[in-house]
């Protein structure tokens, strides 16, 4: 049985809040066998307190071994089985540009690329050309007129950009087009199902005025197109779990990600005070606060440990703040491990703490790696922490009689 | 891979004994945030160790999050899992009173309510009308005579009672006819398939007489339909486990359950003692014996922690006179946590002891919810214990060569 099944069936509306704060890629490693990691170095106090009060686990992203990217790790944190509910690739790039996305629109993750005198690729990435080169290009792309079809193009990084289709009977099932060689050409677009051939129409059509605007480019003078994917569609937090849900984030793919299950995005924070400020300010609304900090993730990814320290005692100092507001129940974890040591996301299970007035005690006094593994959570999938958070909110019924 | 059709597989007959001893609801919370739970509270020497002696863990009832009524409870602990075996609503109210379902059954639960003068519903519970005086309302309902069709009707409590009806071709896809409302007449029963429509014409009928029966009443004077659940096809212990098995159980609803997974009751005990003895008893012509202690479940509904450390420290004592009869296996658990500071039941995990020459030692030295964090069997699913029962008994054959 689908864990949605469940929730819809037993769900129970009641005047409890909950937060759910992502410190991304909060879970780490030592840098030396006998070392600690980032969360164990790093002085938190309130954090710790928390430990004491709640109850600890660890979480584990999508199953042992698999180290997720930030859909699936966020997926599994809001309770969509991370396994079962795929965000396709352009999808989660127009996402994470804060491209929102509508159910007609197909996404397409697009490359400027170079082609040759033979019309061959001789340069897959248009020689990483700057993003301050590249997005006038996508602005000239952005004229291109389709009949019956709006187009949306919009710059991501470097040689990197999307392009949305948005019209009726789009399907979004079409091969890639880059070919992943140099010295032979482009693939065409190839619908795989006769509903997705109408978007091979428009995607040659966007190819043959895009050649046309590119011609005279002396290294972005074409593009490959990988990743054609719809708007996922997802339950939304009303619908599987009766919860009015607000995301405070600062970086545009998390609100994204917020917004596909149906969350609120509040604020334009752009630091976590702000953030703060704004779940304050939204606090009677909602029933639900996501609450995501980037820089545990960040910093983690540029192999800086003390950096990654430094970030976890910033968010520590946030929780009283936090705790003001008295929330029913309150969630720390992340969406994944992202060790300074290995620079990149990590499958390493995450440190997650919950705390309300109905938690079992447990003998962790402190939230890292190694106080997690005494927890009462266990080590458990996260996609069955929404479960955790609607009962100790009192806002799961009784499973048969 | 459905557990069942492995253990199908693998199952061994050999003269071993398992004994599971459920404390129903025994897993609990303090009542202060540095206190205690009922079970850490409580004096068991004998219960401690066994948890030396063996390995224990923390059952998972259905998944995170779920609390079980004590249907899915039970099926988990016996191994069947609660998510893909449903008992429906009818057929547990049957089996809660004693009521041996067969395969042509259609058990309904109902209410008696009150009709005003235009025959909108004025009372879904008639006034909650004491049992004595349903009793012999229930009783004039059983006179109902319907052709083709054998009914059974009897009291539960208050307003409710059950309807039996048996006979060939009933389906039980059928809507309730309680409206949910007051001021509105009673639906109609109506079926969702077409197996379901002689059901509906057995009820219609038997609501009819029913309402002439009722008319001169003053509160009683008609009845809602609710539930409609044929018996639920479950395999035996014999067929999946390839276990004789029997229950001691005192109340109904634990019987019933029993013997809905093909369990011979044997006795009337109405004390542990006198279950004890019936085990002693019955010791020679089983494999397996479920002994239900329904107290730990009941002080806990009740909010009374004292009563509820009582009744551990009876079920104890209780221990000796099991382990004298030196079963190859023995498990305690529960079917649920009902901590008495919930007065309900909950969805923390359940301590869970096993006591076989090989266990693998574990650093318990006590049977309690913080100290099963650490056992040999960590969290897991109550549907994997049995697994792990007929394991310990050499009861299960090696999975592929």
């Amino acid at each position: 049985m689908d864990i949605h099944t469940l929730t819809k069936e037993l769900k129970i509306k009641n005047d409890t809040k909950i937060v759910m704060l992502v410190a991304d890629g909060v879970g780490g490693l030592p840098l030396t066998a006998d070392g600690k990691t980032e969360l164990e170095t790093a002085k938190t106090p309130y954090l710790d307190e928390l430990a004491v009060r709640g109850v600890q686990g660890a979480s584990i992203p999508v199953l042992p071994g698999i180290t997720p990217g930030s859909g699936p790790g966020h997926l599994g944190l809001f309770g969509y089985d991370p396994l079962q509910y795929v965000i396709g690739r352009g999808a989660l790039e127009a996402t994470g540009i804060g491209f929102e996305l509508q159910p007609r629109d197909v996404a397409v993750r697009c490359n400027f690329c170079t082609l040759d005198a033979q019309d061959n690729i001789s340069d897959r990435r248009a020689g990483r050309i700057p993003t301050e080169e590249s997005t006038p290009l996508v602005e000239k792309l952005n004229q291109i007129t389709i009949p019956g079809v709006e187009t949306f193009v919009a710059p991501v990084k470097e040689h990197r950009f999307v392009v949305v289709f948005r019209s009726e009977n789009l399907g979004d099932h079409v091969a890639d087009t880059d070919p992943q060689a140099t010295g032979v050409p482009p693939l065409a677009p190839v619908a795989s199902d006769p509903g997705s051939e109408r978007t091979v129409e428009v995607a040659l059509e966007f190819l043959d005025q895009s050649r046309a605007i590119l011609a005279d480019q002396p290294k972005a003078n074409y593009l490959t197109m990988r990743g054609f994917a719809a708007k996922p569609a997802l339950p939304t937090y009303e619908q599987v779990y009766g919860l009015h849900a607000a995301a405070v984030a600062v970086y545009p793919m998390y609100k994204g990600l917020a917004r596909l299950v149906g969350m609120d995005i509040v604020g334009q924070a752009t630091t976590l005070d702000e953030q703060i400020q704004l779940l304050d300010q939204h606090w009677a609304e909602y029933d639900f606060f996501f609450v995501h900090f980037k820089y545990t993730d960040s910093t983690g990814e540029d192999g800086n440990f003390d950096g990654k320290v430094q970030k976890i005692e910033q968010l520590d100092a946030a929780i009283p703040a936090i705790e003001g507001l008295y929330p029913d129940v309150l969630i720390v974890t992340g969406d994944h491990s992202t060790p300074a040591y290995l620079k990149s996301h990590s499958w390493h299970p995450v440190p997650t703490l919950l705390v309300s007035d109905r938690c079992r005690p447990d003998p962790c006094h402190q939230f890292n790696e190694s106080e997690c593994l005494r927890g009462g959570l266990g080590q458990f999938e996260a996609k069955y922490l929404m479960m955790l958070a609607l009962a100790n909110a009192g806002r799961l019924g009784k499973y048969g009689a």
